[in-house]
């Protein structure tokens, strides 16, 4: 069994911002070589998210105020009191910062439309780590 | 080890709908042989989404409530102006598309209120497609 | 490749409640020996929830409002007939009930701010169960 894995590192520029990886995951799971398993993403932050969806420019606008608006900023938080990021832990908490795909004779399961977006919640950072995983034959 | 991928076709009838898959999951993880390990479910969607709760008629109308309050449609949404979906396309995106379960000792592991619900939100379809997928020994 | 499954019991105290769970999930984790694979977390209830995020008190709190607002209990749901806890089931559904992780080197890749939360959403109740799963080498 192969079990591979892979971090990138991405640098963000907004508040709140998406980037879409869906390359990258594509790019390591060919190279893996894995033709059936599962690959594995992971994002080891509490202030960012993992959103697989439609990399439209309106729709990417359309989830950036959905979020501000379920998770405003300066709500009161009382974790506000140490930081001023509460509503992206809030955010990042609910929304979960990990995804999961099969892999079936050599490709990654995934739809026409879900594309992979990182989601900055609390940029802009300099370094926001990915890892990847494969794990199959 | 093996690993064992099944894909379903779902054709969906209402706009928003939840389908009770349970059967089909633990039909496909008892016919897989497989006694430790992990079975893997994926929607490749945009606009539907895995949820994993009870299925009693009153909370499945309380969920459906519940994300048209979330994620109401025609909200002014910039993706509305290509598509009428932007807030299935926003439901999918934060509720999720996939779950995975471990299989111990020949039981996938769930809770007794646990059902698996294929989650329409732009339907009607006439195929959603389920991937099913078992990794173990 | 190992396969080994735990389960703990828990009991919780509040209507609402964070328990950290996080050290018990290292040290199943270096008990198992596994240098590379993943580790499912899975909690087999329909009005629990688990949640990757920082365990800071003022935080804690900001979590169980924002969970209070955004599935308020009481509100008219039909659930209540049976029932008085379909906000705990709403909130299950949406936020999930299992997280997984990268093992890397013999590490739980997660981020210094990524504490494991069991979150009760209708207790108190005397034994929530986890489920710990690793796969790997």
């Amino acid at each position: 069994m192969k079990i591979i894995s892979k971090t990138i590192n991405i640098a963000t520029k907004q508040r709140i911002q998406f980037i879409d990886i869906t390359n990258e995951l594509e790019k390591f799971v060919k190279e893996s070589g894995v033709r059936n398993g599962i690959c594995l993403v992971h994002v080891p932050h509490a202030t960012a998210a993992l959103i697989l969806n439609e990399n439209e420019i309106g729709l990417i606008e359309d989830f950036k105020r959905k979020i501000s608006e379920l998770f405003p900023m300066n709500a009161g938080y009382l974790h506000d009191r140490i930081d001023d990021n509460a509503y992206a832990h809030l955010a990042s908490g609910i929304i979960g910062t990990s995804k999961i795909f099969p892999i079936v004779e050599g490709e990654l399961v995934r739809g026409t439309w879900q594309n992979l977006l990182l989601t900055e919640l609390d940029g802009p950072r300099s370094s926001r780590k990915v890892i990847f995983q494969v794990m199959g034959e």
